[in-house]
């Protein structure tokens, strides 16, 4: 049988368990063309809240009823498709389930002896990349410039602050907690990491930005974000690459004041990552390499089972993930 | 005797006539190297206000018991300096005065034959340069995009509306009132024309750019800005050029959500004039050139005498103005 999960009505707000609905259904035979997978991992990733929502975005919102998307590692159980064979692990972006059966097109096949399967779905996959192109693409570090990076321990942020270190940039983090703060400088060589709960985000900011902040990673929006926007150094770069701070909102609320925009003629661009497939080839290259000479270290959280799958998605929503999260399916 | 006008205190919100005060003072005796100079005209511009101000800018304020700053045309009554004869027409940034000595460095003499002197305060100034590298090196029109340009009808705003059509795309016009908009279609030849007071700015957006807005040309900040955000098409590009909006306000009132920067992958950067002396030789040839062939058309709003200039800057943050402001003095 083949458990999937469903959205099952529209959330208002922040989303609930009944949001969600777990099916089981036969699993298909497997035809000509076609493979059987077991999903091993799925990746849980802040846009899932947008796919959620009737509202425009880029791209189609899951109707309801239907299966919740998602990027998985799955393992080839059987194949009718020559480009696959039973044990291979492979990339796709399947959806929540557990075992289905796909065309072999659009997926891709990953070599375990390369590094962890998870990786694809983390930092060698949209994650990573998310980071690697929106950093170098808009943010363009320069050495000894000062980049700002929110959701500093998550899975892009903590990739995109060790890359800025890696061109020369200083990194200061914004994260969750004392503990994702320690570890953002202590394990990831951040140079500085705020606790956006606890300290005072315009004093933290003057602090480790004297010279104010050339680059801002923005993961997040919010409260953050305006605070940032007052520390703009000139010709300053600013990356929109995420909005959680806004994505269970039931209206739109307000965003910062825009005349340090002007004053100091400052850049924002909203990033998505399918406009920078250019760089792809780059990325893995790059990115491989400096997650073997230990340049790049990366943190997982994994839950447990599909059926944890919506909770954590409600968790990582509020910033309770540590880590780029999965789930083990 | 020379009449200078002082910033007599920094103004709270909107300026007042006490904010500034007018005084008289002999001229002194034009000694070698230097030009005695009879302001002809004075340039009126929205970024007055900030200098007025102690807030952080890109420009240093004016202190209290300063003269106020600003372009000005003035005739050479006198000259110890080889450059300048007695009869010439110059461009300086001299301030709000009307009868002074100077050093010759910093002036730029007009041919009156070329063109009417008060251009150089306007169409082919700072104003009409703005238009012009704003428009084109942020903002890039394609033929048939649609670009919505702000404040419309004035300096700024008639010459990039006006730019757009030449560069063949649709410009969308937002302005003051029915006559200003009347004037920037019939006259400007803009596409249509909102006006800000009395239409619902999010149905007229949606009326005139039915597949989106390309590229916003902001003077405003402010609702207008807000309005634009929820139209962006794909890629759009947003030129911060002004924010007469929030020129007057005693504190940062909020921003535009800023969702759509990351749904269209919006890219939105602040301009300042300086930033883009590259263009000046091109903005003087095709700016002339388009002028002489009648495909620019330009308005002046001219007030009389010096005493006249801070109530005309007051009125002018409020929109009462009607083309490019000028003091002649």
């Amino acid at each position: 049988m083949n458990k999937r999960v469903m959205l099952a009505r529209r959330p208002e707000g922040e989303p609930v368990d009944a949001d969600f609905r777990l099916v089981e259904e036969p699993v298909p035979e497997c035809r000509d063309g076609e493979v059987l997978l077991r999903t091993r991992y799925l990746s849980l990733d802040p846009y899932m809240r947008g796919r959620m929502s009737a509202a425009r975005s880029y791209a189609k919102s899951v109707e309801i009823g239907e299966m919740m998307v998602g990027g998985a590692v799955s393992e080839v159980l059987d194949s009718k498709n020559a480009a696959f064979r039973k044990g291979d692990f492979v990339l796709g972006y399947t959806g929540w389930q557990t075992e289905h059966v796909c065309p072999g097109d659009g997926l891709r096949k990953l070599d375990p002896n390369a590094a962890p399967v998870t990786y694809a779905l983390g930092v060698l996959g949209m994650p990573g990349q998310t980071a690697y192109c929106a950093l170098l693409d808009i943010g363009k570090p320069q050495p000894g410039e000062t980049v700002v990076i929110s959701s500093a321990s998550g899975a892009v942020g903590s990739v995109a602050g060790q890359i800025a270190k890696i061109k020369g940039a200083r990194a200061i983090g914004v994260a969750g907690s004392d503990e994702k703060c320690r570890y953002v400088v202590e394990e990831l060589g951040f140079d500085a990491c705020i606790n956006r709960r606890t300290e005072d985000l315009d004093e933290a900011l003057k602090t480790h930005c004297p010279e104010g902040v050339d680059i801002y990673f923005d993961n997040t929006g919010g409260p953050i974000l305006r605070a940032v926007m007052r520390q703009l150094r000139l010709h300053a770069r600013i990356a929109i690459v995420g909005m959680i701070d806004q994505y269970n909102a039931t209206s739109p609320p307000p965003g910062p004041n825009l005349r340090q925009m002007l004053t100091m003629r400052a850049t924002m661009q909203g990033f998505l990552v399918g406009d920078h497939q250019a760089h792809v080839a780059a990325f893995e290259r790059d990115v491989s390499a400096w997650l073997r000479e230990g340049k790049i270290r990366y943190r997982e959280d994994v839950v447990e089972g599909l059926e944890s799958a919506p909770r954590a998605l409600i968790g990582m929503l509020r910033g309770k993930n540590f880590g780029k999260l999965i789930v083990r399916v």
